[in-house]
């Protein structure tokens, strides 16, 4: 073992710090494998302690890869056998829960749902969700600015965020902590760890803003006949709604046809012979009044011949019924195989003729393609997931072609919620300018001037 | 005339170079009293006439002080002699309105309340709003994190900005333009030229995100008998009201008693024995139901014995009415002369302590020290206004220690929306650790290593 590895475990304590076996054992991607190759890996369990490690790493040239819960999709925390893996795992301490504030503050290391829970038993909501939320840890949500299914109404992580102490690559503690909402004292330090993958500084603890919980949840699956009455739905109901809505999740009749159509694993709430299917979700403060104004603003729709049909949960079981449809990843990994997936966000206008472009350049290419489209149209953003029934590199580099360079053609961004990582990083182009990738090198430049921390992520 | 600013006069034009008595007549402050010191004020017409003349400063080392509206209150666009005013004002073109991405992409010398007019005209809602709304500008807006009334709903300026095109010290366009709401390509740049008060880069464009335009306004005022009742109202109303909450502004009895008390400039809409006055307002998309559940929400609140007595306005005369209270500066500033004037943020539950803190200091210094206290309590954001019966400059810095070592004490922030400038920038300190302000530096000297961007502002 090298004297730097032999210096951290001498200061963290033996046990803190994995070599060998115990790190081939354990993974540093999604799904999990295992077969990390790192070097070892180190689990401080204070702040001091993360900076202690990586003043020794700095002042060593080593590079360090960060570990939260390992749920990401773009490799962002894959570690070769030159990199010490830096995990969080032990820092894992819920710190309080502020209810007047509407508050809380946590270290990196805990993984979402126990936000979620310790704000519940506070009378309060954190809005964050996502599927891997027993495993992936606010860390790690952080540096990846997670997005989700509540975006719409709450924002992405970002948004969440009230203030965080992060460790810089030479071991300084940049603790701003704040606990407020409004906070003009200088430059918002904050948001250079949010969403940067880990490449210039390691978070260490967050202070989080609380909502009021939800007094009433009202659920709608809806048919429509085009492109156009799915935009203008958006604008109509979120206006009716007057700024409840939580979810506006759209399927495409592809995606719709795939996972309902043969009724295998659910029964179908409405005829899959639609263009278009609207999950939409709002939430509010008061069950009675809330129902009514939910199936009012539906009504209005109709009205306005927007909706095809409609179908309304009457019960909790309805409800996930319904999402059930939007969420099951595993039938379109079945029936899409090999599968890819893309995640991207554009102007809402033009979304559908970009569809249509990926499609026909896909069937062009591959006359057995196939692709089913997704996602949280209320932000901009969809999913692709598509099959060209191989997955050899050159045939996933033409699909990839396919999808960024139309993307790049109409302005949008080639990663919406994911990030980059080292998946998406030979495409960064195409959504950024060369000044604005020469601008985070400046950053990249200025805060981890030795290059050690996530070294060859994102850019 | 020297020989750079000869240079920008040949490339401009005459017309977009002022000198001598033509800049003596302009302001550099709030509010205008004219007197502008700086060498000369530059007016470029375009992006790239911006990054031409930054290019020349840039190479002859010309300090540029950017100037928008000039309605900031902390000396952030004051100018010396030797310094070049860069004015936006000719960059007041409104680009382009998306009514169905629900975006808007305006120059930087836009008038606020111009943006508003034209998301109206598309049937939305652009939701920063603030007193200067008629000469603020949408890069000044950008440039100080603008606050407002309605944070508590729809966040701060930096909560409405998509995108930004920005100008960097040495000329480079930094074109981050887009138009999503998701977007985690990379570094999140824009965040550099929100709140960082022109001293990291010029923004020159932008894109914001505009809201379903509300069709319901409900607006009450109460009074409640103590701070822990103010606070358990917040969260009780917030909760019942499901989001829809637009404004929480507390009133403390010294600022409604100054105000309302003797009733020369306002009718007294509630007695004004109580300790505390709230002014709320809820937005939504259903006229009758909103209604109804407003009245529910401030029933419920009386069933829990949180209100002493409550008005809800009935018409739009009286909601303006009750906002006029609120608003009614010129009363303060007639009564409390010479006034001093501060902006601070803290925890919640931690305010109401401050503000006795304060008064107690104060009026153990000066027996005759009066003080009112208000503001954006939903927001954890409140503003003193008070008078020591002396505006002299050691009164002035002692008044300041006070009220920002007790702020530091308490773990709060010394500007909440107001932004540092050059007013607060001696007391940075109290809010960022060393750590903090020398990672700003870092910052600094990596986006403009000449220090010619706003010199010598926020650090």
């Amino acid at each position: 073992m090298n004297a730097l590895i032999e210096q951290i475990r001498s200061f963290l304590g033996p046990q803190a710090v994995l070599t060998g076996a115990d790190v081939t054992a354990r993974s540093d991607s999604w799904p999990p494998t295992g077969g990390c190759q790192a070097m070892a890996i180190a689990r401080p369990a204070t702040t001091a302690e993360v900076s202690e490690v990586l003043r020794l790493c700095h002042a060593a040239g080593q590079p360090v890869v960060t570990h939260g819960g390992l749920t990401g999709l773009v490799h962002g925390a894959k570690a070769g056998p030159d990199e010490l893996v830096l995990s969080l795992e032990r820092m894992n301490r819920m710190e309080s829960v502020d209810a007047v504030n509407r508050t809380v503050v946590v270290e990196a290391g805990v993984p979402l749902q126990k936000v979620h829970e310790a704000a519940e038993q506070a009378g309060l909501l954190f809005p964050l969700d996502l599927g891997a939320r027993g495993s992936a840890t606010i860390g790690g949500n952080i540096s990846t600015n997670a997005g989700g299914n509540s975006v719409i109404r709450y924002g992405m992580t970002r948004d969440q965020v009230l203030g965080v102490e992060a460790v810089l690559a030479d071991g300084t503690v940049i603790s701003a902590l704040q606990d407020v909402i409004k906070n003009n004292t200088g430059y918002d330090l904050k948001q250079l760890f949010i969403g940067s993958e880990g490449t210039l500084g390691v978070v260490t603890r967050a202070v989080l803003r609380l909502r009021p919980l939800p007094r009433s949840r009202n659920t709608a699956l809806v048919a429509l006949a085009s492109y156009d009455k799915v935009t203008e739905f958006l604008q109509t109901i979120d206006a009716a709604l007057g700024g409840t809505l939580s979810a506006f999740e759209v399927l495409w009749n592809d995606f719709y046809h795939l996972i309902v159509g043969s009724g295998e694993r659910h029964a179908p709430p409405l005829g899959s012979e639609h263009p278009f299917y609207v999950l939409l979700e709002a939430t509010g403060g008061d069950d009675e009044r809330d129902r009514e104004r939910f199936e009012g603003a539906l009504e209005e729709a109709f009205d306005r011949q927007l909706l095809a049909d409609a179908v309304i949960a009457q019960s909790s079981q309805q409800r996930s019924d319904l999402w059930a449809i939007r969420d099951d990843v595993e039938a379109m990994a079945a029936k899409l195989n090999p599968p890819m997936t893309f995640d991207i966000s554009l102007s809402i206008p033009r979304l559908d003729d970009y569809v249509h472009e990926v499609r026909q350049a896909l069937t062009s290419m591959w006359p057995a393609a196939r692709m089913v489209t997704f996602g949280h149209l209320g932000d901009g953003n969809i999913h692709l997931v598509l099959t060209v029934g191989s997955r050899e590199p050159n045939d996933v580099r033409r699909v990839e072609k396919i999808v960024y360079e139309t993307l790049g053609r109409h302005g949008g961004v080639i990663s919406a919620e994911h990030g980059i990582g080292l998946e998406k990083k030979a495409y960064l182009g195409h959504s950024r300018s060369p000044q604005e990738i020469a601008l985070m090198k400046t950053l990249k430049s200025a805060l981890d001037p030795r290059n050690i921390l996530n070294p060859g992520k994102v850019i």
